[in-house]
């Protein structure tokens, strides 16, 4: 085949066959296919677009371009679950110790924080001694003992999807359905667990703004689990606001272990409980949601949830004494209440500002790569609907010094919308999308 | 700025600014933004188009990007003439020498073949000691002597036109009306003549396939000419059957002497007294058609016209005796006859097809740098429309050995269509673009 006339045929509108997708992404892969041929060819794919069955072909050709971990023909079922990234999400943090009390491996692989959005693996290294890098023979280990395995995301797995995202970042070509899809799918099919559930995010603070692109994406993502063998559920759910209260990295686990109490954010707390529910159905451990649901509260009011977050923060390296008592947990120096600045009722909270504000106080990323501090961060006193007399608690900073609490204020104040009437904050989940 | 920023832009289909486009093309040729983004950018240009005072920007900005030769600084009115490139195209070697016959001056630099389509540069070096490489001082000092100079092109103008159009070429990106018009005129006011005449050929031996691609592109060019202020023409014309008889080197030079002795083929030598009569008139050396018809028939009668071709070519070193005398020019060693194969009118021949038959006789090239040999070709012995029996001359072959010369007999058949019933050929010019 002929790279160029490939392109060609993209540009034109043309439909690419299994074999011209899996010749492409080897030939990528291996690096005869140079990037700017890959460049001219991911625009087009972007502009034209792909249909399902191309999606699909994609994204097994990339998460066959690597090592596969094939965790479900070990364990069974395992399952998996991924989140498109938003401000104050903890909810892998709950969810996945919740779901492997309840019974249900989990197998996951979790990612970097970058930009405004944290990442799983930042938040469980605020805990003295824990790593996320773990080797393949560990992972197995790790999850076959405690049915729960909490890993970085592996370099060697779908190495074809690290490749050309690192080409789509420096040439504009992100934000695509298909591209998008493919890449997150393709790293969850060469984990290979049995079962996956997406929270797909829309809003402000999330990478999709609107409920129609999120559904987009949530809906080409089932796609390609139906047609891989992958049974996957789509949550979509809103980052309209901040998730929960906590904004940071150990204050977040702080939440996410407060969650595992019974006694987390009444948003954040309903998502996890929802979506490990949702986990239980689908794989088969509950035979409705109302089973469903008793399994859920039994764990958390038993206490094994958080005892199983305890476990496997301990098998991994990590400081166990630091999850039965948080305040264990790295804390920052300076503690600056923001008061608010008028009365009146929350009408909205702006969740990227928040995590961009939250960012600049060290608890983020500017750029791959860059140290964060797992002090830091933001708490939230009030949500959106909240009603607050003026100089009541609004908003607390947690800073690695008084200069860098002081630099952010203006901007998060900024981050707040108020009226003078009731506002109802919306439902956290929106849809749920089922093959 | 930011690139990403910017291809982003476009990818939205939205219009740059010149300052846009001049950085981009800055930083493109001084290598600052690499080839991958650039392809991702230009493959955002080709499904997203550009308007017309993007492409004038575009193509200043390139024009602008290297060396500037500004002929008409020193000399004016000086002529340029352009070809898209067809199959027995010898009508620069022709126009360009009548039109300096007739006064005004010729500043031409001229390209190689490549694939099906032959460049002027390759049949001028069919004369023994002709040199097309010539220094810009010696470039001006022989315009100056002679007024006319054929000059190979030079690397150093429009340094960015050539990196963006071999990037293009390797990713699918070629056939863009604005890019292609870009490309061609940021060489042309590089140059910097006063008046350019384009042939834009449209037809099976043509870039462009249909007389409307032709016109778009015939416009796009005019109007960047009307922006820049280089006064420019363009003719659409056919090349659905090669031009005139000649297919090669030597033996569309010896063509081209025939033509300025008012002995050539007549749609090919009609072509040349035309473009020259359009080029007096847009100089106004002539204050109308007729006048400039007379102008031109004098300079062939007179001998003028191939006296000064004579002149140029020993102006650049060039054995002069075989313009007087073509029959010194180097000549094949095998010539076979290919008869009709049946009775009836021709009612095409595949100008592509020829061309590719050609280039296979060692006449053409495959890719870049390939040597040619430039005594072989094809030389039709009827054109669309005439009557043929059986048996009678259909198109000689002028070969380097028996075997080549056997090879291509079959795929030379196939170029040509026949008839029962009369066939009116087309004219050739279909249409003038004047600003």
């Amino acid at each position: 085949m002929q790279t160029v006339e490939l392109i060609a045929k993209k540009r034109d509108g043309g439909t690419f066959s299994s074999e011209e997708i899996t010749w492409l992404i080897e030939h990528y892969t291996q690096g005869s296919i140079p990037d700017y041929q890959m460049a001219a060819l991911l625009m087009a794919i972007y502009l034209r677009g792909m249909d399902a069955r191309e999606t699909s072909d994609l994204t097994l050709a990339m998460a066959n371009s690597g090592a596969q971990l094939r965790v479900n023909t070990q364990v069974s079922p395992v399952i998996d679950k991924h989140s498109t990234g938003g401000v104050g999400d903890k909810v892998t943090l709950a969810v996945a110790p919740l779901v492997a009390a309840c019974g249900v491996a989990v197998g996951k692989m979790t990612g970097r924080g970058l930009g405004h959005t944290g990442g799983t693996a930042d938040k469980l290294e605020s805990v003295d001694g824990f790593h996320v890098e773990l080797s393949r023979d560990d992972f197995m280990r790790i999850l076959h003992e405690h049915q729960i395995v909490l890993a970085g995301q592996s370099n060697d797995l779908a190495p074809a999807d690290g490749k050309l995202y690192a080409l789509r970042d420096v040439t504009g070509i992100i934000e695509s359905i298909p591209l998008i899809a493919s890449s997150i799918m393709s790293k969850k099919l060469a984990i290979g667990a049995s079962h996956l559930l997406l929270d797909v995010k829309f809003g402000s603070g999330a990478f999709m703004k609107t409920v129609e692109q999120a559904r987009q994406l949530a809906q080409a993502m089932v796609e390609i689990g139906r047609e891989a063998g992958l049974h996957t559920v789509a949550a979509i759910t809103s980052m309209e606001q901040p998730l929960g209260r906590a904004i940071g990295n150990a204050i977040e686990l702080a939440e996410a272990i407060d969650i595992l109490h019974g006694k987390g954010p009444a948003d954040v707390s309903e998502l996890c409980y929802h979506e490990a529910a949702e986990l239980l159905v689908m794989t088969g451990k509950a035979t409705n949601e109302a089973e469903a649901d008793q399994l859920v509260t039994q764990a958390i009011q038993s206490g094994a949830a958080v005892k199983k977050l305890a476990e496997v923060i301990a098998a991994q390296g990590g400081n166990l004494q630091q999850i039965e008592h948080p305040e264990l947990l790295p804390a920052a120096p300076i503690r600056v209440m923001l008061a608010a600045p008028r009365t009146g009722y929350i009408a909205a909270i702006n969740a990227e500002g928040i995590g961009l504000a939250s960012m600049s106080l060290g608890a983020g990323r500017f750029k791959k790569g860059d140290p964060i501090d797992h002090r830091t961060g933001l708490i939230l006193q009030a949500k959106v609907g909240d009603y607050l007399t003026a100089g009541e608690p609004l908003i607390e900073i947690h800073a690695r010094n008084e200069q860098e609490a002081q630099d952010i204020q203006a901007s998060l104040l900024a981050c707040y919308q108020w009226s003078e009437n009731p506002v109802q904050a919306q439902p956290l989940i929106c849809d749920i999308i089922r093959p």
